[in-house]
């Protein structure tokens, strides 16, 4: 991405592994939001995208090199790729949050380029091993599907859990998927599109809604609210929905600030909170998978090369959509 | 009271205990802002005084009469009153959090008389004996300081923490004692007056702040924040001088709805949630106040009898007032 | 059971339901080893049958009336009963520890008479109603599948986690079950038996282990440790295969003291600790069966009528039994 | 130390500091029991002293010199040090379990050297600035009462709660303070030495006894127990102690294996585990000695130069001594 709404095909050096790195040949790589995002506005939040990156963040691949002081036989391993570069040493990393580290290096968040490309370098321990069984779409989806293991452990989920999941985009239909993994028993999606909400139900809910039909806020009562659309009036319905010392979770995202039923939080003790980014979710991710609790391979819509990946990053406006995957060898 | 800004004094018979009950002979009750806002507006969200309803729920007696089930040797105890009457049987009952009961009787809350009277009822292990070390008046303000004692547990304070409080009467002064009792190494208090913003500074806060000459959104981050203001402009300030994985609590109260700064909660990972009163409080509160780590007794400002609760209840008016007691006897 | 060994069937009258329990006509009652061990010695630890007592505390059965604080159309409704009655009012049962309450009435533990009967009553919310799908063999073991709930859950057990499970008798295959159903994605078991170790592969197992062939404190560290044989050898060789700040539990019941590696626990900071019944499972447990997640009634491998309840206790003698159910009516 | 019970005093190279390193001028060395173990026996389990090393781990001292990642300004700065070096990429560091690392080296344990010396190196953020009110003892000793905080973090203890702690040593005294600073209200501490009873009293306890001449298993049961003895008898005793729920932290070292009261244990649910080092506890642990609610200068009993480190080293023979001190420079 050379500006916004400009993507270019640069060659560029095959970057050499750090001594604790190993360099990965990509295979697929998932579109996120987030890329779209860039791509269409430049910028998220504080992040401003002033020279060329290259974006995406959700990929797998094979280890073509090691670092020396990495484990050589591991060259040839098909790997999912955990994203980030931590500093490893400030608080949060000491403290176990390293999806907080301030000093964070995180792919396709400027400065700092993506995968979109040919071949990427990462900490040997954030190169995944993935099983034989897993296509190569099915690891480079294992990062959103991080996003909603986090989601699932911050919202409490276990076994006879209730969950309202606003939104049944991608990373809606991953929470569904999930709750279900995770026991949920009863597992409400709401969504403005017919066409979503039938997704939904194939990928994991109990029960689907329309919120231009139905009052969201006075279903019977969930143990915990995601919210995954970033928009303020489902953010509020479903915070409602909530019971006595529930848990919401907001994933979407939207405008900076917006008004939240402040006296519903605080009569009902409900606990408020957001994801950014995970720690510890890979091997999760990957057992799901691999069992088939989560399918991830059924949510892929559409296919790319590297000379088409404007196309992928457009795909999005295609109501029929769900997931797009560049494929850049 | 009998509607809105009107207060008679009625004859009416002494309660029997039940069973598992304890009949008090009031000593002191402390005037909260919830008792003051059902006599000048009738409501506070959906509860409405429709019927005359004793006010007042932060007392302390003598045990004058037991229940047949309970111990009849406490005679004569000295107690601290906990006001509630949970249901012991719902989900939330069962789990711990008597506090959510949803059929809950609870002092001073509609249609539930409290405690500006003589004598109450109280289920025998909600009547706290206290030490003849603490006087009546702080024993009657432990139930202030069980909302503080909350909100620290929510808040996550701990020795090293440091806390952020918006607003400096008796529930901020409150949390600012018990956050030093706790180990909170930097209290910092806002408030809008400086004489409050004294009495902070002789109760427990490290560091006091006039809001309307000081960014508190860019303070050195804490790791906490908590509200006893209700004013949304203070609470979006304060959730945004948290840091990562920090906390917020909101104890004060204020309009339904109002705007938070969702990306900042999200992107840092904090955690938002309120207070509904209390569980399991007492025991650690006598602890503070008899060790001397929490003083009680000289935050109260003003004393009253039965004659003159309006004026204990108009006292909020006057900026010198803290806490007003009234003494029934 | 009137003495040790000795049982006698008796005519009672039907119980009362006080007013806030329900009559129960028993359908299904599973046999527990608890209640072996009553019949063959009379005692449990402090725990001694002085009196005749009613043995069984696993069950299920239909709603014959209710007090007069129930609901009435609950009558008919089919239920699996939560056998406990605790006080409600200690300090364990208000902080949601019901199950440790010291006032405790449990069924089938001296001197409270249990289920091997036509009726008995219980507090309306531990009726907890069951779907028709439902068998009432699989309602009343949803009780043991309650012990194994709260294992996984003070396991620390989640998807991705890895479980060694010593004993393959009724409570090490439930508990087997249950990891897989939380999304354990290795679990290891190990038994004497081959035939029980072949039962395990059927339940959940991913792997067995004779112990006398393998040393099992040697094998790749787990994530947590069941002990479900009260056997000392199985305790420590399965503690020193938790790795770091693993979880280990103890739910079979043996001698009162032994030795533990305690060095061991201490240089990985190791948590250990036992289950004692229950709280709030039999919600996730009731989701769990219904989804077909955990399969109950597979491990029924008897059916005896209320003239043959001995016949049922001594069915474990039979290598092949696993779980035997006593139908009273 | 060169061999068993040996000490001899070496010239050796000032060493240089890595890039995110700094190099400390050692001002104060605590004596520990693993030093004095190390000397006395050249082994704690499977830590065997084969080659020289230096001894000590507990020490305060002055930035001298700056690794190139390291903020300039820090030299001179007097610091606190935190003697580990763990990993950081491990499966234990990323979860924030940095003090169980498996790569960690660790100061004063074999191989690894200690600080009993002029200078040492430590990672920038393990090198805690300490306040010029506090002494270098005080500053060293911080290390031990790491061990406390970990321990009263473990232990759960809040305001109000109550723990019995088993030996007078310098780390049950440190835990005694410890408690007292967490809010504890009732502190009792076993010793079999009456002069280390009056130490505890001096230093927290609200209680102490003689284990031989009480029974301490029938104690008013506590919510805590902490071991800081080893011994298989003071551990029994003391898990006797524990009511419902309650929790038990083993800090003495002693034999690898020995009997626990499992039927307790498991009865009750309680927890059991141990304190390997610590995380993240410096800058609590600066506050509570800054604030006066820890005492740390009051238990140094003995100050020694280098040439006297094994005059040091045996100054535990001396009942009357509670903690000495090694000044290298």
């Amino acid at each position: 991405m050379t500006d916004v709404g400009t993507l270019e095909i640069e060659d560029r050096p095959v970057p050499a592994p750090g001594p604790y790195e190993v360099l990965v040949e990509v295979a697929a790589v998932g579109v996120c939001g987030s890329d779209v995002h860039y791509y269409r506005h430049g910028r998220i939040g504080d992040f401003v995208v002033e020279d060329p990156m290259i974006l995406g963040h959700e990929l797998s691949g094979r280890i073509a090199a090691v670092g020396e002081r990495v484990d050589p036989t591991r060259v040839g391993q098909r790997v999912a790729v955990e994203p980030q570069h931590p500093c490893r040493r400030c608080k949060q990393c000491t403290a176990g949050r390293y999806n907080l580290c301030p000093y964070m290096e995180f792919y396709a968040t400027p400065p700092i380029d993506g995968a979109f490309c040919r071949y990427v370098t990462i900490d040997a321990e954030f190169a995944h091993p993935v099983p034989d069984s897993m296509s190569d779409d099915a690891a480079a989806l294992l990062e959103p599907l991080s996003v909603a293991i986090t989601t699932m452990r911050k919202a409490g989920v276990e076994p006879g859990s209730s969950i309202l999941i606003a939104g049944a985009g991608p990373i809606g239909v991953l929470c569904a998927q999930t709750a279900r993994a995770f026991g949920a028993s009863r597992i409400v999606v709401t969504d403005l599109l017919s066409s979503r909400r039938e997704k939904a139900l194939k990928f994991g809910a109990t029960e689907v809604l329309d919120p231009t039909a139905v009052d969201v806020s006075a279903i019977e009562p969930v143990d915990a609210f995601v919210d995954a659309t970033g928009v303020p009036a489902a953010v509020v319905s479903g915070i409602k929905a909530v019971g006595p010392a529930g848990h919401v979770v907001l994933v979407g995202m939207g405008a900076d600030e917006y008004a939240l039923p402040v006296s519903h939080i605080a009569n009902l003790e409900i606990t408020v909170t957001g994801v950014f980014r995970y720690t510890d979710t890979w091997p999760a991710a990957i057992h799901l998978v691999s069992s088939g609790a989560i399918d991830l391979d059924s949510m892929v819509t559409g296919r790319y090369d590297l000379e088409h990946v404007a196309d992928a990053l457009d795909s999005d406006t295609d109501p029929a959509s769900l997931k797009s995957i560049v494929n850049p060898r």
